[in-house]
């Protein structure tokens, strides 16, 4: 049996067909046509999947499901986009559109919660049944994982811990709000800290790193920090503490075996999660009482969202 | 049917017998001899309730179960107390040394919770589902339910979002974090900020209520600012704005139905309920294409915990 799993974004879609397993037997990506509606866009995954089916030689029929992960808040109960920025999508019958177009049975979720499911059933958390995803990209995704089910909270809308106050009057977001976490944990927020160091500081080794890897990244202050720059110590403690200081929010509020953290970041390893584990465990109420949070990198890397996708109708 | 609910709390522990429809039978209160020890303490409890029996005709045998809420981390599925701070209880077998002093079924759960349950069960929220109970006392304290069940994390440890850090590096909390939302939203904090306004504005109202009333309260400032007094209102302004700050985060990660507020504070009505359901709305992403989150006073008042502890055993 073969799923396909469709990881939707607002420049590129990644396809996946993917077994039983959560391996993933042949994937690929194709642009998302904005200048087409959304039925448009269903017809350029569902050809797609075919041409994934004949490039593997996989018989069309035999997909039990396709699974779609979507940037922007998904009822997954009615399989209805309420609303996407990325996508301009308001009130799109995603889930009917795609099985009107395919012909298989289809589900869908809010790209985060997709690759939540995806570490809890075949990645990182696979053991755990209360998990948190946090994903530090361009903004702060989230999926929960409550009791092995995904939660998103009435029609889907919550699950956004990523506009989590943890700063009152701080930083302009983008949704309208100041000090949402995003704002001081994204992978953009940390280039914006690192900028910030290398204006302060021109004798930083951050400046020689950028040279050498021709743009400033998220990982410029970790690099420079591991050949003992101090002030990139210092960016990198004060991204952690940003992070923990979330995280200890969600420890607090829901005290999951664990919370994974994926995106381009968690690549950093011990150097992040180490501390990160350490500063959150600290800051939970009554520690010395209660398990320990476990703080883990995401296993499944930027494949998360299709093998969720796919995952969302392995059921 | 007869179900007992006892509330532990510091200083008194009130107990009660509760019917099946979430109506109090008999009530009452006893003080927590905390020179005794748990055993002591359930001892006294088992010995009131038969005196509640006793008082209102009721044969001690017809109770069918007895639910324990207790402030403290309280794993319900063991029933064992992990640690409370206001007991000086830890790994305390609490469930099995009740039934085992009263020779009726026992539940415990923190007593947050139970007051959510209660409120749940029969009160504010009865016909929704996803509800959060946030109580304004000395902290702030939460109780969640999720799709009908209570929510409180791995060994019960979870559901503290009074915990909640909203003030990055803010004023020191006893949980030894800083910023957390119970030093800006709870009754404690709302004093606090009545009584700095007051040094700051001696000419302000707010003297003469507290002149009328004999203390600074938490109603303080609401009666000062009905009367139009200017620092009465700034105060009544920005409590309702921390408040709102930690409502908003809720919000953002469980969208539920709805929020109750309980505790003292929530007696204001009106004057806190409608201006914090706006803000709170106003502050969800994308809240336009999502239903309302709403707002409600609590009803069943400082019976809650009674008679969520009951409610713990009627299923």
């Amino acid at each position: 049996m073969v799923y396909a799993g469709v990881d939707i974004g607002g420049t590129n879609i990644k396809i996946g067909l993917v077994d039983i397993k959560g391996a993933i037997v042949a994937d690929n990506y194709i642009k998302t046509d904005k200048s087409k509606d959304y039925k448009g866009i269903l017809r350029d995954i569902v050809a797609d999947i075919k041409l994934l089916c004949e490039q593997s030689g996989i018989d069309y029929h035999d997909i039990a499901g396709v699974g779609l992960g979507i940037p922007g808040v998904v009822d997954s109960r009615t399989g209805t986009v309420s609303y996407s920025a990325n996508l301009g999508w308001k009130d799109v019958p995603v889930v009917h559109g795609l099985e009107v177009e395919s012909g298989i049975h289809a589900e869908a979720a809010n790209d985060a919660n997709c690759a939540a499911w995806g570490e809890y059933k075949f990645g990182a958390s696979r053991s755990m049944d209360n998990v948190i995803l946090v994903t530090l990209g361009t903004g702060v995704g989230s999926g929960i994982i409550i009791e092995g089910k995904l939660f998103d909270g009435v029609a889907s809308a919550g699950g956004e811990a990523g506009h989590m106050i943890i700063v009152k009057d701080g930083k302009q977001c983008n949704c309208g709000l100041k000090g949402c976490w995003e704002r001081y944990a994204s992978a953009t927020a940390l280039i914006e800290q690192t900028e910030e160091a290398m204006q302060k500081h021109p004798e930083s080794l951050l400046h020689d790193v950028v040279k050498e890897y021709g743009k400033v990244s998220g990982r410029t202050a970790f690099i420079a920090a591991e050949k003992g720059d101090e002030a990139a110590r210092e960016v990198v403690n004060n991204y952690i503490d940003y992070l923990a200081t979330g995280l200890i929010n969600l420890g607090n509020i829901f005290h999951p075996n664990a919370i994974i953290i994926g995106g381009g970041v968690s690549n950093e390893g011990p150097a992040l999660i180490t501390p990160l584990e350490d500063k959150v465990n600290a800051g939970l109420l009554a520690s010395a009482h209660n398990p320990k949070v476990r703080i883990i990198g995401a296993s499944l890397g930027n494949k998360a969202g299709i093998i969720g996708a796919a995952a969302l109708v392995m059921q």
